[in-house]
């Protein structure tokens, strides 16, 4: 549970709640209109939709949990590990390894170290994990890009809301006293679309990339790990 | 057929349809102004005509076509008929290539897979490959960099068309009761811009690069595969 | 004459024509400004002419009338020329080159083939054309730089224009009916602003940038070509 | 202390007040709204507490500090240091470096100097002074992203406030006299925004980048310094 | 003393003074707020010495006068000169070289050639020369920079100079005829920072890196021309 996320989005959510509250005259449902979520939300969705195969568009769905729910791989203590792991192989041979595949919950680094103790030449080894890491990181960037595009594209359709409205709005001016409200429905569309991009869509993404590049950098760790461990063995 | 390019564009037209249609006082012939079609896409048509030479202009419509059309081809698919390939050359030799052509739908593998056949040097092969994906490469991007540009120049010409309705309408305020309207109209160009740049161009642009990318993937695991058969093969 | 860009500017220009016909009360009269043709097209020169020495700010005239004037080089072509120059070298020596200058219309290829057939040496031939190349890729990137600028100020000028309208028509605001005409006076500068940049600046530049990547392109071929003809003819 | 800052924050607050102040009918408080403050700023903050994880957050406000207490290393002294230690060194072994560590205040040399006099293998000191630098540049780095990103967002914030403040206003136009302040202390979050942005956010940001650059081209001239003293001493 | 900058300025801002003499209503005083100057260019400024060191800030200055009294160098020249004390170096040998010394104008050639009649050998001279074309491109990127920062800031203050007028204004509408006046002075800090912005920060940034550019190559072809004296003389 990352918990700077979750104490970001319940701030600012807060924040905009405490403002409307203490606001003289204001109350939450002049902030609710369903017509202005649908056409800034549904418009993103839809926007994303064509830019990307629906494949990509539903596996973001599974990287963007992320943002809540990654727990930041410790750097140090997957050392730790592999020059542990690295000793046992020394010490004991590489099909000593095996023994100690239980106590692994990385399942990158239980994949490396099986094909080690299988005694797979190192070259394979390196050419399976780089290729497996090659996929995560697609998959990763593809899950930033969605998200990326949804924070540019809710702006654009808040905005389109909000044309909408006055376009319809300058309509029908036979009531004066509507143009008001008329206007104050139509800006609230503006309003979802910049909260959705600033306090949803672009930080989000912002986070995926830099968990994507933490992710990426244990990887990397972990596959010279493994291959120093394949590689000394087998000299040794 | 790519199901979330169709979804995509039929979701988000849904959405503003609903959204007129609930709205109080709405009617989709406020939203339908001719004059303001042709400023917005007549106009992002001339300038993205100004911007490329006629042939790639007309090229980008065989390419547009492909959000649309595009079958995504599958990976490990092309990976197992190369490695049958790979397999009935090592086999029966190259010249059994040849039986197998009228299998194979992709063009570009039959055209490396006839060179092989027919002794090519792999050299060659490789050659004549990588100058036939540099072309659809150079193709593609050109299409891309079509549709690129008309989504930059639709929100453009969406603001000319409204500036030109508020000089006419602030040129005749003779009828006070005229200028709401009159601003209506105005407005909708730029409506009319930033849906053809958010729910069209721009993901539109946006899926052509992907779709780029897949392909020119696909086409550098078929050389590699290709001169993986024609250079075992000879040296065998 | 490149005509994709001469239809391009007619049908802009064509379109925002018939628009301004067809609107209801308006004319053509309400949209000529001479004060807001100065400060868009002057302040962008201006602009301009302090970015760039004077003599890369003139050179820019010579290269944009390629816009329209640009004839895109048919690079087939150009390669049967070049075999066909490589086979003559080869059967009659490079003297006989020298017969077939008449014949090419191409200065750049002249400037090689003189040399080939004067027996420079091919490091000489290859040095002195790619000074040759640096120096027109560098004179067309300062034109495009120039005229990138000029879509870049343009609407910055046409919003200082407006402000200084909006300025004036603030601090005389004794007639309220002449609030609206004073109004639709200072939009017309960012009006104009606009068409400058979308219309013509932008996607000028855009072209001679296109143009400036396919003559680069015909050069390089070029250049590798009189380096066969004259590498091939000396080790023969 | 780095005076320029202090005198550019000082400079900027003091125009503003200035300005305020010589205006007509212009008073502070007008200009202090407390909700709008907490929008903006605590907006900002909150939509950076999601992009980063909590500890690269909190890590930011030590490299804030920065901006104002950095004393930039004068490089010609850094470099006198040097070459007056490898003077030692050459004359009296590297052993003799010992004795001078107590005179050097920067631990990134102390660091190296103590590797070396304990004859620690070149190679082995380039690594771990690498390592350190990375992991300085990493720390910046993301500090600088931090406060970009807040300059990014504050501009965003105060549009959202003036947005919801807008809407209020709109919803609630019994009273005429009210519209004119009700807009005023709307605009004031958009204010708050671009104030924080362009005299506080965007600048420091862009001081922690050259502040970065500058302390990693000092520990440049330390790593090769003390590399040229532990080499040449081990050769001669 | 360079023509196109001088026109360019002179030129802008001719074109902008006579649109107001011939705008009917106006006068050059209704253009003339020492409160939005003050909190443009101070702003502008105060934004910009908290990016950089004092130290680059001032060096701007020195910079920034090259916009207007650059002369360029015309390289054709700076060849000759090499070549002909090429020439004089073979002939008469390196010593000979000093004998011209008087003649040379350009500080970087005499350091160049002053260090070759004395011997130094040509490693030495290019590290040198080098390290002299790193200080003076770092000084100029730096200029540059400063000038570039302040053509971002420049419209940001515009805005918010503006956004406080109007919250002055708005906050004080007993009077309605004072709010055309006032909204007009507030306008103008916008006008301000547009000018400050688009006819002197951003073009003069752009021209300073055209200089740098164009000084860096003169350089670099002094560098190439001694070492290549140096290196001729040592060998013959």
């Amino acid at each position: 549970m990352d918990i700077a996320s979750v104490i970001g989005v319940l701030l600012g959510a807060s924040l905009l709640a405490i403002a409307i509250m203490i606001a003289p005259g204001a109350s939450f449902g002049a902030f609710v209109d369903y017509p202005s979520m649908m056409v800034v939300i549904g418009g993103s969705l839809a926007a994303a939709l064509i830019c990307f195969p629906l494949k990509s568009f539903l596996n973001t769905i599974r990287v963007a949990k992320n943002v809540f729910f990654n727990k930041q791989q410790d750097l140090s203590e997957l050392i730790e590990q592999l020059v542990s792991l690295a000793e046992t192989a020394r010490r004991d041979g590489l099909l000593a390894l095996e023994g100690r595949l239980e106590e692994i919950s990385d399942p990158f680094i239980v994949l490396g170290i099986q094909m080690a103790a299988d005694g797979t030449r190192p070259e394979v080894i390196e050419d399976i994990m780089r290729t497996e890491m090659d996929a995560v990181a697609t998959r990763h960037r593809n899950g930033k890009s969605v998200v990326d595009q949804m924070g540019r594209f809710a702006p654009a359709f808040g905005m389109i809301g909000t044309l909408m409205g006055l376009v319809i709005m300058l309509g029908n001016m036979d009531d004066p006293a509507a143009i008001g409200p008329g206007m104050a429905v139509a800006l609230i569309t503006t309003l979802y679309g910049a909260i959705c991009a600033n306090l949803l869509f672009l930080p989000f993404a912002e986070k995926l990339g830099f968990i994507n590049k933490h992710e990426l950098l244990g990887m990397e760790i972990t596959v010279r790990g493994i291959m120093g461990i394949s590689r000394a063995t087998i000299r040794g």
